[in-house]
C-alpha cells in the first residue's frame, strides 16, 4: 500500500517526509490554531462552522496567517483527492511557523499550514458509529480542572492540549474524563462535550463557562430544537450528570455517542439519545449526499 | 557560514534538516517536556538542577522516556563540541513522540529528544549582559492570568506555552508581563520570575501558587541568605510590586535583569540588584571556569 499523503506548507509530503521545524512556533509552544473535520462522501460536513472557528481561535491569539477560506479548503480538497479518500478523518493545523527565538510573537509571520488526512469509515443510517468497537462511553469525574478562560480562551482550538491530556491520564477505567471548570461545575469532556437528559429535556453545560463551543454540539442542539425537544444550557454539578436518564457526549469523530457508566454508575442508551444520534446521521446524509 | 547542527533523536543534522513529524505529539498537543540552559565556556550552569526538573516535569505528565541523564547530557555536549560552542543558549526537548491518534497516551513511547544550541555570548562579571541592548525590563501588569495548579502544574515546564504568549501579547510598551493568578496576586512573568526589594528585604510570589520553579529564582534566593539579606516567598499584589524599591527578573537567559518601569512608573536600578547580579556572575564564574 503506497503511503499516505499530508499536505505541508502547500505540497503533498508523503507521511515519512510530513514535517516541521523544530524551531516552528507550534513544536516549541504549541503556538497554533486546528480543527478536526469529517468528510463524508468527499465532502467535508460542516465546513464554514470549522473554518470559523479556526479563525476565531487565530483571532484570540493574535495568529493573522494571511490565507483565504477558499485556499485552505484547497489544500484539504488535495489531500483527500491524493489519498482516494471520501470517507475521512481530516485535521487541519495552522501555526506561527518559525520565528526568531523569542516567545513574544513576530509580526512578520510565516505560518505553517499543515493538512493530514486518513480514512474514517462513514458509519451513518446503516453503518457502525466509529466508536462502536468500544461501545458506549464510560465517563469519571476527575481531578484536573479545565484552564479557565482568564488564562487561556476556551473558544480557542489551539495546540495546547495538555490539559486534556491530564486529565484523560487520571482515568481508570474509562474513556473519556468529565472535567470541571474552578468552581466545581461540569464543562465538558477532554475531547467531547457532555449533554444528559433528565425529565424535563436536554442539558448541557453552557459555553459561558470553559467549554470548547463544539460544532457537533450546536448541530445536536439545532436537531433538538427541531424535534421539539426542550434545551437548556446552564451550570451543572457532576452529581446532575450522575443522577441523569441519559447521558452522551458529542464530537466530530464520535459524532454522539452514548454513555454507559457516569462514575461507575451504569445507565441504558435512552431514547433521546437514539433519536438525537439518528437525526444527526440524516442531517449528515442530507449535507453530503 | 556552516549552518548550525542540532541534535534530533540521536543525530546531529544540520537546521534546515532538524525537524519532527507533524504527527509528533510535541507538535499535536504541546506534549513534551524543556528546559532552557546556558553553558559558561562550555560547561552547563546548574545542570543538575536542570535535569531534576525535566524529571519533575516528565513525572507530572507521565513522560516515561526511558533515557539516562548521562544520555541527555552527551547529546548536549555534542551538539555544543559540534557548533564549537562554549558559550551558548541551549533548548533540551522531550516529548511523547509519535503514537496513533489519540489524545490519550499510549504506554509505550519512543520519545523525540531535541537539543537546539546556539551562540550567547558570557557577559559575567567584564561583560555585557545579555538583555544589555534592550536595557532594564519594563513591566506591564496584564488581564491573562496564569493556569492554575489544577489545570496544569505550574512546576512542569511543557511546550504548552500559549498563556505566556497570550500575556507577552497584551504589552503595550513592555517587555515582560506580571501575569497574577487566579485571585490576583503576582505570580511571575511569561518567562521570568519575579522578584521585588522594600526597606525589610527582598520579596518572590511563593512557589505555592502557580508559579515555576525557576533555577536561577533558587540560586538568587541562596546568594540572597549567603549575602544576609532577608527574603521572603509569600502572596503580594501587583501595588506591592509597584511601590517597591527595586524590581527585578530572573531566568536562565536574562540572569538577574533589573526593572525600569511596573505600569510605567520609573524605577532606579538600585544597589541590592546590583549586589545580586554581581553574585550572580561571581557564582557562574566559580561553577564553571
Amino acid at each position: 500500500m503506497a503511503e499516505r499523503l499530508y499536505h505541508v506548507d502547500g505540497e503533498l509530503r508523503p507521511r515519512s517526509e510530513a514535517t516541521v521545524s523544530v524551531e516552528d512556533r507550534g513544536f516549541r509552544y504549541g503556538d497554533g490554531a486546528f480543527e478536526t473535520m469529517r468528510a463524508y462522501g468527499g465532502a467535508v460536513f460542516e465546513w464554514a462552522a470549522h473554518v470559523d472557528r479556526l479563525e476565531a481561535t487565530c483571532e484570540a491569539i493574535g495568529l493573522d496567517h494571511g490565507l483565504s477560506r477558499g485556499d485552505l479548503r484547497e489544500r484539504i480538497d488535495e489531500t483527500l483527492a491524493a489519498n482516494d479518500l471520501l470517507d475521512a478523518y481530516v485535521r487541519l493545523s495552522i501555526t506561527r511557523g518559525v520565528q526568531p527565538g523569542k516567545l513574544t510573537p513576530g509580526p512578520a509571520v510565516d505560518p505553517t499550514v499543515v493538512v493530514v488526512a486518513k480514512p474514517l469509515p462513514r458509519g451513518g443510517l446503516s453503518g457502525e458509529a466509529i466508536w462502536a468497537d468500544d461501545g458506549p462511553a464510560a465517563l469519571e469525574t476527575v481531578r484536573t480542572r479545565r484552564v479557565p478562560d482568564e488564562a487561556i480562551p476556551a473558544g480557542a482550538k489551539t495546540h495546547n492540549y495538555l490539559n486534556g491530556i491530564l486529565a484523560r491520564r487520571e482515568l481508570h477505567d474509562a474513556d473519556e474524563a468529565l472535567v470541571r471548570d474552578g468552581e466545581g461545575y461540569v464543562a465538558e469532556g477532554a475531547t467531547s462535550n457532555v449533554f444528559f437528559v433528565t425529565g424535563e429535556g436536554v442539558r448541557t453545560p453552557t459555553t459561558d463557562g470553559p467549554v470548547l463551543p463544539g460544532i457537533t454540539r450546536r448541530v445536536v442542539m439545532e436537531l433538538a430544537e427541531e424535534a421539539e425537544i426542550p434545551i437548556e444550557e446552564g451550570y451543572y454539578e457532576p452529581a446532575a450528570i450522575r443522577e441523569a436518564e441519559e447521558v452522551f457526549l458529542t464530537n466530530t469523530t464520535w459524532e454522539v455517542r452514548p454513555v454507559r457508566t457516569v462514575d461507575g454508575i451504569d445507565r441504558e442508551v435512552g431514547p433521546v439519545t437514539e433519536l438525537l444520534a439518528r437525526l444527526y446521521d440524516e442531517r449528515v446524509e442530507t449535507a453530503c449526499y
